[in-house]
C-alpha cells in the first residue's frame, strides 16, 4: 500500500433503535425546515412525519411538508421543492423516508441556493457541469429504509423528467449535516423491498471494494457491510419484526454508504440505472439483482484477485486456485439471493426486452460513464451488450 | 447489536506518500496561518518547516511560525501561542510535526478564540469544564510521526504547567478540517521513536476495541490497525526508509485515530498519563509499552470475550477454551513489543519508582477518570495500583 487517496465523510450519524427521538434534543442547522418526503401514504399513515413534525415544534423548529416525491425521483420534483424551500424562507432541508425522498431533499437543498435548472449542475448525458458556486442549504436525513446509503453520502440519483436520464450526483455540499438511522422505522418495510433495499446496499459494497480507487477504510467497511448483509437480510426479509436484523442490516447498509463516499461503485450500477430509466416500474434493487450473477461472474473472470475477500466476507469455503476461489463469491451471491426468495427475479418481468440491449449499453456510458473507468476490468461496449443480454438466457 | 452510537469523524484526511505538496493546491481554511510546531530543529533541517511555508506563500497564504512546543507540551505554550495568533490576526492554525504540535495547535485553536485561561475549559482534575462558545479557529494537521492519531481525533493532551496533571481534552471544534499524513514526512523518525509512536497508535486500536462505548466502524478499523501494527511497525523500526511499511503504519496510525474518534482509550492510557505527568522525561508510548503486558493480562483474564479477534487480528492461532483464546493476545502483544526490541522496556529505567504506585493511582483517576468508566471490566483502586506495582516485578 503505497497509493494517495482522500477520506472524507463528515456527516455526524446518530444510529440506533429509538434515535429518532433524538430529533427532540439534537443540534439542528436551522430554525425552519422544509421536509421533503414520498407522495405515498406510508410517512403518514405509520405517523413518521406527525412525530418528526411535533419533535420539531417541542423546540420552536419549524416546519413546512414537501410531499410529492416519487419512486425514481424526477427533476421537476426538484424544482418545485426549491421553490417551496425559497418562498417559505426555509434555512435547511429535511429528507425523511427512503433514498428517493433523502436524494430529492440533497437535490432541493442546491437549488434552493443556485439559480437556473437542476441539470445546469448534472455531470454527465445531457447536464452541463455547472459549478454549484453558492453552496446548499444544510441537509438532515432520516432514513426509514435500509438500501440506499444516502444518509452516508453525498450522492443523489434523479431522473431528468424529459429524458431517459437517470444520473447521480454529489458534491461536498450534499453530504447530510446530520443523519438519523432509526432502526424501528423499518420494521414496517415489506419484505420484498426489504429483500431490494438490502441487496442494494450489498452492491454498494460489493463494487467499492472492487473498485480500483478503494481505500483501506472502504475496504474494512464493505467487507463488514457483506459479512452483515450475508447474515441478516433474509432474516429481515422473513421476520420484519426482528430488530436486531433490521439493526444489522441498517449498520451494513449505512457502512456502505461510507464506502460509497470513500469509494465508488462501479458500471453494475450503471447498467441497472440504464435499465431502471427507461423503465421506471423497475425497482433499482431488482434490476441489479437480476444483472447481478451475469455481470460479476464475468468480472470475476477477468480479475479475480478482489473476488476471494468477498467470499470469505460472505462465510464460503475459499480453495482451489485463484479462479476458483473467486468464483465462490459466485456461489455465495447466489445463495444470499436464494436465502432472500429471488431467485427467479428477471429484467423481463418488468418489461425490458432483449432487443433494448444495445440501447441501454449506450445509455449506460452515456449518463453514468464515469463508474466505468473505475471498473477493475475495463469493459468494452460489446461486452456490455452481452451482459445484458445474458439476463435474458 | 441493539445499540445506540454516534458517529462523527468529519475531518477530510489527504493521505500517501508526496501529499505534502498537496498543500499548495487543497483548500484551505483560512488567509493567515499560525504554524505551530516544535522547539527542537527536526522541521527546520529535514526542511518541512520551510516546504509548508513555500507552498503557503505560492498561493499568497501568509504565515507566522510558533516554534516553543516541548514534548508533552505545557499550558503556559498554549496560552502563549494564541496570544500570537490574536496578536497576528491569524485566522486558521497550521499544527506541523508530532502529536506534541498538532495538540498543542488544536488547543491554541481554541484559546485564540475563548477568554480566561486554558485549563478554564479543562474537564477532570483542577479544570473548570467551562464552555468553549466561541468555537476555535481552523485547525490544520500535518503530521510527521505516526503514533497519536491526533490527525483524525478531536483530542488534544496537554500537560498544566504548575500542577501535575496531563489531561485530554477535545469538542466539536478540535477535529482538524484538513490533515495531510504523509509517509515520506515520517522517514527520518529514529527507531526508538518509530516504535514508541508505533505502540501508542496500536494501544489506540486495541484500547478502541475493548471499550464498552466501542461501536461497528471503530471495530473494523481497530482489528485493520492492529493488523498492519503487527505486520508493518517492526520492519519500519528496522529499515526506517521502507516506504511500504511507513505508509502501512502511517494509515493504521490514522485509523486508529478514527477509533479514537469513535470509541475511546481505556485506563490504560489514564495510567500512562499519571507516569509521565510526574515524569515528563517519561515517553508515552514508553509508558504504555512498560504498562501493557501486566494490564492486558490482568484486562483478559477478568473480561476475556473481546481479546480473542485482538488475537486473530495480530495472526495468533486461537484456540483452547475462551481464556486460552484470550490470553493468545498477550502472546501475540510480547511477541510484538520483542520484534520492536523493546522487551527489556522498565518504568524504572525513566526514573518511577514502586513506591509512587498509590500516588499514580490516584492522579490517574482524578485526571483521567472517565477513561475507567468505559474498561470493559471496572478496576478498583487497589487494582490499579497493584497493576503499577507489577510493573516493578
Amino acid at each position: 500500500m503505497t497509493y494517495q487517496f482522500t477520506y472524507f465523510m463528515p456527516t455526524q450519524i446518530v444510529f440506533g433503535p429509538g434515535t429518532l427521538r433524538e430529533l427532540a434534543h439534537l443540534d439542528l442547522p436551522g430554525e425552519k425546515a422544509l421536509i421533503v418526503t414520498s407522495s405515498g401514504k406510508s410517512m403518514k399513515t405509520l405517523g413518521y412525519l406527525d412525530r418528526v413534525r411535533a419533535y420539531l415544534k417541542e423546540r420552536k423548529i419549524e416546519s413546512v411538508v414537501f410531499d410529492k416525491i416519487i419512486p425514481n425521483p424526477i427533476s421537476d420534483h426538484v424544482e418545485e421543492g426549491a421553490q417551496v424551500a425559497r418562498e417559505n424562507q426555509c434555512d435547511f432541508v429535511i429528507g425523511l423516508g427512503g433514498g428517493s425522498s433523502i436524494d430529492s431533499a440533497k437535490s432541493i437543498a442546491v437549488m434552493a441556493k443556485n439559480p437556473g435548472e437542476y441539470w445546469d449542475y448534472i455531470v454527465g448525458g445531457s447536464g452541463q457541469g455547472k459549478e454549484v458556486k453558492n453552496g446548499a442549504l444544510p441537509i438532515v436525513a432520516i432514513t426509514t429504509t435500509a438500501g440506499t446509503g444516502t444518509e452516508a453520502d453525498p450522492w443523489t440519483v434523479i431522473t431528468h423528467s424529459d429524458t431517459q436520464e437517470k444520473i447521480g450526483f454529489g458534491c461536498q455540499y450534499t453530504f447530510p449535516t446530520l443523519s438519523i438511522v432509526d432502526p424501528e422505522l423499518m420494521r414496517s418495510v415489506p419484505p420484498q423491498w426489504t429483500a431490494y433495499q438490502g441487496m442494494d446496499a450489498f452492491f454498494h459494497a460489493v463494487e467499492g471494494y472492487l473498485a480500483n480507487v478503494h481505500q483501506p477504510a472502504s475496504d474494512v467497511h464493505a467487507l463488514d457491510a457483506v459479512r452483515r448483509i450475508t447474515q441478516f437480510l433474509s432474516v429481515a426479509v422473513n421476520d420484519g419484526q426482528n430488530l436486531q436484523a433490521r439493526t444489522e442490516v441498517a449498520w451494513a447498509n449505512t457502512a456502505a454508504g461510507i464506502v460509497e463516499s470513500l469509494s465508488s461503485c462501479i458500471s453494475h450500477h450503471s447498467m441497472e440505472h440504464a435499465a431502471s430509466a427507461y423503465h421506471p416500474e423497475l425497482p433499482h434493487g431488482a434490476g441489479l439483482i437480476s444483472l447481478s450473477v451475469p455481470y460479476f461472474t464475468f468480472m470475476a473472470s477477468k480479475s479475480p484477485n478482489r473476488f476471494i475477500a468477498l467470499a470469505e466476507a460472505m462465510g464460503e469455503k475459499v480453495e482451489g486456485n485463484e479462479m476458483e476461489q473467486a468464483y465462490a463469491f459466485i456461489t455465495g451471491l447466489k445463495k444470499l439471493i436464494q436465502k432472500i426468495g429471488m431467485e427467479h427475479l428477471r429484467l423481463a418481468d418488468f418489461g425490458v426486452q432483449k432487443e433494448e440491449a444495445e440501447r441501454l449499453a449506450h445509455n449506460a456510458r452515456e449518463t453514468m460513464g464515469g463508474l466505468f473507468h473505475v471498473d477493475p476490468y475495463p469493459l468494452s461496449h460489446e461486452e456490455v451488450v452481452s451482459l445484458y443480454e445474458a439476463c435474458f438466457d
